[in-house]
């Protein structure tokens, strides 16, 4: 950390910026600049909270130098971490592509719908039996209803199962039917939903938050790893910006950003991003050419009758297209 | 809602959307224009799903006419909701300070902020027994030993107490020790727990998501009310922006907008907004300006010891001046 | 145009707004909803100001039907637009390489630059005379001296040549240099400016505004066709959010939608949207599968030596890396 | 200017930075820390650019410290600027208050709305006579002829007059027929524009660029101030945000931030933020409490007749009260 003085503080204010930091254990070294002094914070294990030096008398900023996370950061862990589920790996060197409806509805559309993104290429589903709706009002999904329909169809047609969490007190049911947990966009900073996820023995897709900032992202990460959870995936689903073409803004240099600070596997969903079915493949496209490590796209068989995010589901054949897209383009990347 | 048909949308297609309007149980009235078609969807009770009609062939754009809230909407109830704790009210013809430390860090602190914000004029105390923090290695509040000093400092001061809850597990004894319950940003779209809040016996303080639209947000306070609580306060404590000289950037058009909309109070928190004690006077003065029905306000007895957001917290003279200033601004207004 | 009335209006308010609308020669026709009242306006030819009608007694919001632009639509003109220059063709079913750095500091290292683009596939050379900067004590580029180095770069090299132009007063100088005229970011309302464009020769380059809606940006580039030129290229370059790993947010998703919207080639400025050269090669490929008709890459021939932004340009063999993957993708994508 | 290291960073692109520093001129002190090392970058005159390191081998962060404005600092200069034209004085212990109509639309509309807004106690009065407007197709403004009414008005009415100035071309006749210029929020980094405005020997009012820093917005000033003309006056009007129910979200925590970083005057536009009559008045009041040095602000005799943004326009009783209701609270303050 870094203290930067107003050009105008005393040798006193100084001083006493430096006691503040010994008092906190750290040691303090004055760096005496052309115009102004700054003061580096050393000897420090893990960050220091800024709040303890803004206030201060003469302190101008106080500059953060240590990135706040520590298990999900490529300096700790150089290698990538794989996530292995049923047979799928999910991390460097695969693309993983998880599909399926927004909801899960009844048992024959999710039947049908897994079918046909089996067969299409999918090698995990989605459903959501636990829905978080904005309105009290909208469909709240089937809920453990839901989750057996998840698990007969897994075992039909046997892709493992990805499905959201909602609250701690659900969260036994879900892992014991799925595969691989989801904790959604709006819980990324539900900390005791982390806590309890970091205690789980199943992988966890962890959205990014609307607005969340990469090192917030991955500081929800770091609950789960602290708590003992590492089979986790970073999935970016678009955040939250003026721009009112798609319902958010797909935030792209995330991926490698990510690849650079952090061995978690990144995956993409650009169907939330969007908001419109007529932007998903090419977002898709898109976050394959920037090696994202897998997607995860909604599908319904009949998407005009869906109950929920019907707008953003692609049609069964756009889904074997997009596919058969993204395949291609990884293996001209030299993958 | 409004369905906008493409200028070369076939009378085919606008037939096959009115069908799919009638589908629903809706009727609809096509509207021809000078250059294409609109839809109108008609005898609808509550918001129609756009999604159901977004992906017809031949739509060009579904426009939302009615707002998707009810309960907590004025044109539901016209006259301003009071709500009432041991003896305070908030609502409208009050303007009502709450204040205190970000995070209860032990009975002395407690005890001794509580005396300086009362003596200054504040009417709620608040404090963090439970604290939401970024990073899993930060100080995480003191729990139920938080609310017990909560509980002897109210009866040593006699000011009512404010604390969050972050989850289900805990909502209970939270709901025991506070007076008021505050449902934080980050948990604006925890549904469990609104739907857990409606249920409670307690007032609820309901905080801005970063991020949310007035929509999001009053749909939030819409579970509390659907579940059977209407003594709901809105928090607003700024929103993510690029703008990066304070922490968040303080919404304050928000204080009309919701005047108009709802007959809910809206109180406001400059001091998350700002992030920087520096900014916290000039804010709390605006809010009372455009005529916020309360603040929320962070003071600490000695904010460069605190355990956190110290950066932001009050020092109690500059609290004092605070209460004096706001009040004189109101009463020049009329108030 | 759609206005909405209160649940409340009365009836004197909406034959007021009726009456309003047709006072401004429009027709009005009122649709009774099953809670609301609402008015569509027809006849109209082109958008109708919302400003008109949004304070009316009565009147809750007045929501836009039709998009404000016309000449740049796709419902104005099916086919799609190619802008030719020098050889080299811009547009649907082609894949445009623009390359060069950011300005031009010398003959020797433009020269030098070209060379190098030229042989890893660049199609059109960019490099900046006259540079707009934050700040008044940078570097502000060459001026004449660097469009006369970009004319014997030209020649040599034979690469046609893009450069920003600032001000009517420079036009004429840079309109005889360069065979494309970019507009810049900061630029994209100078609306004198866009005029002047429009009755250029030359083709241009506008850049999307750094907080510009699409429908914002479409309308600069109205200027300019109605002025005469429709040899525009619209560029997207990553516009303004919360996010801070990457300088701007690079929006792809505006690829799909300009693309259907409007007959324009769209191309991707990645080195802008990034500001940091790692990230530039991923959103180059990700541009490329969302089908956006070219990019425009920084590239110096020594980067750490660059008078201005150094720390986005690609090193030269970077950039043939780069180029070799874009067309391996556009060849995967089957075009 | 502190460089962070990556923590694998070895001796040898330590070393390779130190040089590279020290090849620009300035000393390099490398800083050991716990974890990892960073390098101090000093005896600068001015800022240094971070991209002259970023991209180094072994470089993991470049973290300016100096801020890049000078002349407009309070370090620069510590006593407050105050604008002084006929007779009115802008700045620290004063408030003004500019009003009139967005566009002169006649010389009665002009007049009319002028003698209301001075006997309600406007301090200048305001009016476009070029108007850069989103739309080719839009009124564009009166021109000459606007320029002309509105010194008949001034000479009639007695207010000094402020208008906007779009080009270079125009501003000869601007500076001669208006008291005080205005550079939009559209024009904030035409540099060209700004280099005129420079050496004008007109006050300029300068508005925020829709997703202008603070920082890009003193720089901008850092122009005029480098050019000659220190009588320079800032005017926030909002920023893009993702909020919806106002036109832009109006950033009071400008006002603080802007009084101690620079010794210019701030104003506040609140017509231009809300985008909606009824959020002009709060909004008024909100930047006086945030202790603004003055108010800008949209009247119109009439507004449901105007030829450009009547929604935002106040009646002309609506600005009485608002000159009232702030005056007021100004007094409360102990101003």
């Amino acid at each position: 950390m870094l203290i930067v003085m107003e050009k105008t503080a005393t040798p006193e204010q100084i001083a006493s910026v430096v006691a503040a930091v010994q008092g906190q254990g750290y040691e303090a070294r004055p760096i005496p600049g052309g115009e102004r002094t700054s003061i580096g914070v050393l000897r420090n294990q893990g960050p220091v909270e800024a709040a303890l030096f803004v206030g201060l008398p003469g302190v101008r900023d106080v500059i953060p130098v240590t990135r706040p996370y520590k298990l999900v950061s490529r300096e700790f862990q150089a290698q990538d971490t794989l996530v292995h589920v049923g047979g799928v790996t999910i991390g460097q060197g695969h693309l993983t592509i998880i599909a399926g409806p927004c909801a899960v509805e009844s048992e024959t559309q999710t039947l049908k719908t897994a079918e046909l993104v089996a067969a299409a290429g999918a090698h995990i589903f989605r459903g959501g039996a636990y829905k978080p709706r904005t309105s009290p009002y909208a469909f709240q999904g089937l809920g453990l209803e839901g989750l057996k329909i998840l698990r007969r169809v897994r075992e039909t047609v046997g892709l493992p199962v990805v499905t959201e969490v909602l609250d701690e007190e659900s969260f036994p049911l879900v892992e014991e039917y799925a595969d691989i947990i989801q904790i959604g966009t709006r819980n990324m900073q539900n900390f005791s939903l982390l806590r309890r996820a970091g205690r789980s023995r199943r992988p966890v897709v962890l959205k990014r938050g609307m607005s969340a900032t990469i090192d917030e992202w991955l500081m929800a990460a770091e609950y789960l790893l602290a708590g003992g959870n590492a089979q986790t995936i970073l999935c970016e689903r678009g955040v939250r910006t003026f721009v009112n073409h798609s319902r958010n803004t797909l935030d792209l240099s995330a991926v490698p950003y990510v690849r650079k600070e952090s061995h978690l596997p990144i995956i993409i969903d650009p169907s939330h991003a969007a908001g419109r079915r007529d932007q998903v493949i090419p977002l898709a496209r898109a976050a394959v050419a920037a090696e994202a490590h897998g997607l995860m796209i909604e599908v319904h068989h009949n998407p005009d009758q869906a109950l929920s995010d019907g707008a953003q589901s692609l049609y069964p054949e756009q889904f074997a297209t997009l596919c058969r897209q993204v395949l291609a383009i990884r293996a001209a990347m030299g993958a």
